[in-house]
């Protein structure tokens, strides 16, 4: 195994609480009302739909940025919110500002040691460096789906990570806390590393809270994951 | 101006010294004679041709590694040594370990807190991740030829890392030691920088001496320009 490859969000930043603390900021600092748990959790429902949209060939390639302005203006029209273009591209910044979970950055700075870390995300890449920089990781490389114009679980987006890493899938692990893109890396023929965030759909999330498949490894976080790998 | 892209040869690592010494710890070890320096700059004069024929289409599209590789067999021929595949992959892999001009760490750094940095290299990705973490390059993204199928000064290059940064040229500036470089980046509406590397060639480098027009701006090396372009 030479390299690892990570999911972002969920696995990698709590993106939940990052978007429901810059609503929350937001609202003061406008002085209006903005259920922002609600559209947080709404916008999120958008997601997977949005990008079958282009998986399924509906919508030409659409970066994810583009996907999550369209579902917020459709969203703040639902429940009868007005603001100006302006203030509606900040909120669509908000995903460039996602806070790491606590284990986050020690974990990744000890498998970046011994292994080549990248992301592998469906995230545009504009976005992801964004994060990265936001959040202080340390990658070695930033794979998106962009990059392949094609989006997580389509195949082009691992195999394509593996082919620009010059490594066989059986080199590359995939970690990520969500049972179904673990379930597509090991169809290819990659490892697989899963991470719980049991917490990253708020306190009543009922999905990915345990290890569906005998993943190649489980570990309870990316410190955990590292002390696993690295002995 | 929100990110500075690098050249990566010559501008960032010192491939030649890099390429001579371990040439020399080769012939050390294997205990055989080895014309590291004649090798090695014979085979950068093969760097410039052998893309050619990729940019005009003589052949599809091949990445340098495997370009370094042709040619190395071709030179390897030329002055009669004999050498097994496994050892030829070795030295290939010499690309991979490039040590980084003294200014380039602390430069980088220091860019890096005002800036979006990245490479922009007609180096393939896996060279470039190697070369990033032998070398301690902290870049936000490692942008090459390979991901846009064309080598620079093709302007599909230039013009894709801007497109995936979402950043309109005169917010990108390239910065090169090579004229040539900034001369296409200019053309299409980026920033530049040059910095002189008087010895990338050796001691009897006639090129790239001087900045050969007026550049966004021109600095000693990347600690100078950290210092030119953050007051």
């Amino acid at each position: 195994m030479k390299a690892i490859v990570f999911d972002v969000f969920g696995t990698i930043v709590d993106w939940r609480s990052s978007l429901i603390n810059q609503f929350r900021a937001l609202e003061q600092e406008l002085g209006i009302e903005l259920p922002g748990e609600a559209l947080t959790d709404q916008w999120r429902q958008h997601y997977a739909p949005s990008m079958d949209r282009v998986r399924k060939g509906e919508i030409p390639w659409t970066g994810l940025e583009d996907l999550h302005r369209e579902s917020l203006v459709k969203l703040l029209k639902q429940h009868g919110i007005t603001l100006d273009e302006a203030t509606i591209d900040r909120v669509n910044h908000f995903w460039h500002q996602l806070d790491p979970w606590p284990d986050v950055q020690r974990g990744l700075q000890q498998l970046k040691e011994r292994y080549i870390i990248a992301t592998l995300t469906n995230g545009n890449l504009s976005l992801m460096v964004d994060v990265a920089r936001y959040a202080k990781l340390p990658w070695d490389m930033v794979f998106c789906a962009e990059l392949f114009q094609h989006y997580k679980p389509d195949p082009e987006v691992y195999l394509g990570a593996c082919r620009l890493l010059r490594l066989p899938p059986e080199e590359v692990m995939l970690c990520a806390a969500h049972n179904y893109d673990l379930g597509a890396a090991r169809a290819l023929g990659m490892k697989t590393a899963f991470i719980p965030r049991r917490t990253e759909y708020g306190p009543q999330q009922r999905k990915d809270l345990e290890a569906e498949q005998a993943w190649d490894a489980v570990a309870e976080d990316l410190v955990a994951l590292s002390e696993r790998l690295i002995e």
